[in-house]
């Protein structure tokens, strides 16, 4: 199985448009310890030749341009992207989708709520019905990924729920502390290769590691874990932001409750930071951050990185 | 006034993202005279300070990178776009709203039908209503472009309608042949400094220069005009699509309905043209069609494009 990140970053990307710290400053200018990211995204791949995104980022036309593997390769209208699974209605996990237009077929995966989003945002329907299929997956059921034409991709996802809330733009005050978010919301992707048995996980947000989750994940090849913030009170801190890690659903890489701590002691051959806020100093190769969880076991993502699983 | 091109393509960019015409192939291996664009979007400024868009385009990320007028230039967030102004409600003309989000204070012009559109694809709520003002344009009628906090952009504009269609997810074909299209459904901008007096015109989609239109645009200082197509049944003889352009709201540029016979006898001091499909060849520096244009008067435009008027 062939994964590509196409975007290492959090919402917004590295740099955001409107940011002016210093880490955004210096990915705008080019500083090669601080490489430019896109949105949060992967491709998967079993055979090299057809894949399938996880998650579709505002970004993805330029995430289409650089990673050739992504580039149509015959007659003239062509597309190795089978599909896409979405595991939430996040901006920059759903609004890629408004690339994938002109009558391309596409199979695509999302859990009924999400489904239900985009069936509500007639702007979807851009995504012509002819060609493209929704269909709903349901936690904690196995779900063999296909092409259009019904061919199998030879993976295999199980989608399960772990501690989140539900997208910023769907927040509901009136419905608690929760903002009226369920299950479904916050999802993560256990895959794995039909023919070979290898297995990963996808979780790019999880707010919490509970004994559950970390019974799940262990003894795993690999993990793509939520790298947002470094410390939970980062953004009011660097003064870019109101809210707390907690607040948006998001636990920290360090800290005691933190990423790191949490998953020391799991078996997990490759462990793997996505989905990364600009405030957070893993990002920069020279930072004593960064520094800290290399030594912890951690890789940082970064747009175009490839693994063979 | 400065005017600088973002994106000079039409809907889907250049290369398109599942486009094998030898256009595309070229444009996506970098070939110098086929220069890679971004989706059709101007930004405009009075003082070269701050910044309005005309259309935004899902690769507004992209375009805020390549133009550093528009990078941030103090505090930790601050951006020199002030608002957009919308011609419609096209994917390639609304979706880089999305991008556009993080609590930035701006101002947004559109008409009444494209508010609607708006506020039914509940998605564009990330644009928060705190910071995000949306207002309403009147064909015919002018309007002083003002930033968040109501100084004004010193730039008027007056949008009025131009022969065209409703944006091709919006189309109900139970309408008749015009798919329940309305004037509002096409516009274009007339733009003026209102310090110089200097004035053009924003024309990225027409169907038709009627006498009215071509009196109207008479005189002028500068225009950009429809570039679609080279000629009509383009994207059907090049097996790349079954609509004629004249079905997607588009004159062609070639022959003698076409634009540069329409415009050839009115008085208008530079014609460039803007919103370019993929299939049409006055993309390519080297092809015949540039130079027929050239020798027509008209340019061709592309990203990153500047003028002073």
């Amino acid at each position: 199985m062939k994964i590509r990140v196409l975007g290492a970053a959090a919402g917004g990307g590295f740099p955001q448009w409107n940011c002016n710290h210093p880490n955004s400053r210096r990915a705008r200018e080019h500083d090669p310890a601080a490489k430019q990211r896109t949105q949060s995204s992967i491709a998967l791949s079993q055979d090299g030749k057809d894949w399938f995104l996880f998650n579709a980022s505002p970004d993805l036309r330029q995430q289409i341009q650089d990673n050739v593997v992504l580039h149509p390769q015959q007659d003239l209208r062509h597309s190795p992207i089978k599909g896409a699974v979405l595991i939430n209605a996040d901006v920059d996990h759903a609004a890629g989708l408004l690339n994938l237009r002109e009558s391309q077929p596409l199979r695509l995966y999302a859990t009924q709520r999400v489904l239900d989003v985009l069936a509500a945002n007639t702007i979807f329907n851009v995504l012509n019905p002819k060609f493209v299929t929704r269909e709903a997956m349901t936690l904690d059921t196995a779900l063999e990924l296909k092409k259009p034409d019904g061919s199998s991709m030879g993976l295999k996802i199980i989608p399960f729920a772990v501690p989140g809330k539900v997208a910023l733009w769907l927040e509901d005050a009136s419905k608690g502390d929760n903002f009226g978010s369920v299950d479904e919301d916050t999802i993560a992707l256990e895959v794995e290769d039909m023919e070979s048995g290898a297995k990963f996980f996808y979780m790019p947000a999880c707010a919490r590691l509970t004994d559950e989750l970390a019974e799940r994940i262990s003894g795993t090849d690999l993990i793509f874990f939520d790298g947002t913030l470094w410390v939970d009170d980062e953004m009011i801190r660097e003064g870019v932001g109101v809210k707390t890690g907690q607040r948006m659903g998001h636990m920290s890489v360090s800290g005691s409750e933190g990423t790191m701590a949490s998953l020391q002691d799991l078996d997990i051959k490759r462990k793997i930071f996505i989905h990364i806020n600009t405030t957070n100093p893993i990002l920069l190769d020279d930072s004593e951050e960064r520094k800290i969880v290399e030594e912890a076991g951690w890789e940082v993502s970064y747009d175009g990185m490839e693994i063979e699983l």
